[in-house]
């Protein structure tokens, strides 16, 4: 199986609105209710792809219940693949609201900050964590961290999962990130605006080989539309959709997460692994349904990525 | 006590943002949970007010839940003064969002739609509803319809409140409005707004006493910071504050409905009734806590507030 660790779970709300005009008052038409953050929406992907999953991190309170319930009914019509082993906290998972122009799709998004995580509950997750990498494959540590959790926890992590001999994916940003790089993950994926702040380069190609050259073994960097850049140790590439691809880009990113770590678990090259990234990530964004990837376009892609090699110059 | 009626109670919560942006992506600074809806809010003031009340209406789901928890563990420092007498029902209590910008306290407001109510719901409800009119001194019915309840649900249960010998008020608007008149309650408090829609009058004295010839015993139209405006069988009033008052209009309502109540059971004048009604009503708009009303502020407002004979050339 393949681990995701999601210390920030959310209880995901999409809110359908005709229009969202700043201080009127808004009947909202259509609510959709999901179990969120970025590990468990690469768990669900990956559920999708056909590998079993298991989702750790933290849940608490009513709307941690919520969560829970909502994974062990299984969602999107994958009952079964993703495994509840969450540890409790005291506070109460956050919420998130997506508002949803119904015009354009254009969504505004609202973030509650989460629960408080004592030192125990974080020492609890660590002897879980532990635990679980025995029976796993690949790790994958998503998102931002909670209030209460030390910034160098994803590096604490990244070494527990090397040191049981595990690849591991780290996808997060900020000093939890140039942390977690020190510790060398074999794989991080940053945007590029997340590794402009981290690197200081703000040209994706010199920031990509600047964040590997910190420690981590592979660099793929997210250029939206315009597909992914990675530097690996078999070499560069940039992957591409054969033109922009034009819709709701929730859950992109989460997409070629979970075909990397596929990937990273089935032993394909890198070529291959990008390639699905990238037609993964492109289908995501063409699904109407926000983290969900539309399968008919995702086969019509993969023969229709192109790979180019960027410039040695760089 | 006092009966409140919140057919669509809501589970209310309130997001601290520094400024809305459509279309941008929001760190939410506080989040307040408050168990919602007008009845509970109305019921929330007459405690601090001192009266005990009861509230009914429906609950279900894990939001339900949550809300009857926050009920149980009273709110606004009020435990034990609002009994929980809610009636369960198979969806889900809705959320509704208010998003404060920190920077002028301007409001934007989401609201879910509510739970469908199936027609055995609803008989249960009104045999509930029946048996609680025993203890009662007066009855509020608020706020708007779920989806699966007949728009005569008012006017039916005005007439088993004044059946059962109970002065009853109903603050609601369309439809249950216009039937709900129809059944000759004693007290509506519709604001120009809502009585415009109603009556087709735009000019609020004209609209009052439209509203009052279509059949309610006392109508109170709120003209918002200029203060009430009351065509009641004593006679025409209007009641203002010693100048607009500006703040938080959340809730203004519902302190007025209060008001209105405790002036009904404790048998007071007109005059006193619209004079508390008014100054407990701009009291919470200068409120810093959304629903709630400053208590030095209303003590201040209550000498102060004028009231004045409309011309009877209306």
């Amino acid at each position: 199986m393949i681990l995701t660790v999601t210390l920030n779970t959310a209880l995901d709300l999409t809110y359908h609105v005709p229009a969202l005009v700043p201080h009127a008052s808004h009947r909202v038409s259509q609510v959709i209710e999901r179990p969120g953050g970025k590990g468990l929406n690469v768990a669900r992907v990956l559920g999708a792809l056909g590998h079993e999953t298991v989702v750790t991190g933290f849940a608490g309170g009513p709307t941690g219940a919520m969560l829970r319930d909502l994974l062990a009914t299984g969602t999107a019509g994958l009952p079964g693949t993703v495994h509840d082993a969450l540890v409790p906290t005291a506070g109460a998972t956050r919420r998130t609201v997506a508002v949803v122009d119904a015009a354009n799709g254009d969504t505004t998004q609202l973030n509650e900050p989460g629960p408080d995580i004592a030192p125990a509950e974080w020492a609890a997750f660590t002897t879980r964590f532990t635990g679980l990498l025995d029976g796993a494959r690949a790790v994958a540590l998503c998102g931002s961290l909670p209030p209460g959790i030390h910034v160098g926890a994803y590096a604490e992590l990244v070494r527990l999962a090397r040191a049981a001999g595990l690849p591991v994916l780290l996808d997060t940003s900020g000093e939890p990130l140039r942390r977690g790089i020190a510790a060398r993950p074999d794989v991080i994926k940053p945007n590029a605006e997340e590794l402009a702040r981290l690197t200081g380069a703000r040209e994706p190609h010199r920031a990509t080989l600047d964040a590997r050259r910190r420690g981590a073994h592979a660099v793929v960097t997210s250029l939206g539309p315009e597909g992914l850049l990675a530097a690996t140790p078999d070499g560069l590439w940039q992957a591409a959709p054969p033109a922009p691809v034009r819709g709701n880009p929730t859950g992109a990113g989460d997409s070629a997460v979970a075909a990397l770590l596929a990937g990273l678990v089935d032993g394909t090259d890198w070529p291959t692994r990008l390639t699905h990234a990238t037609a993964l990530s492109a289908a995501t964004v063409l699904s109407p349904v926000a983290g969900e990837f539309d399968e008919e376009a995702y086969e019509a892609l993969l023969p229709r990525i192109t790979l180019t090699t960027p410039s040695p110059a760089l």
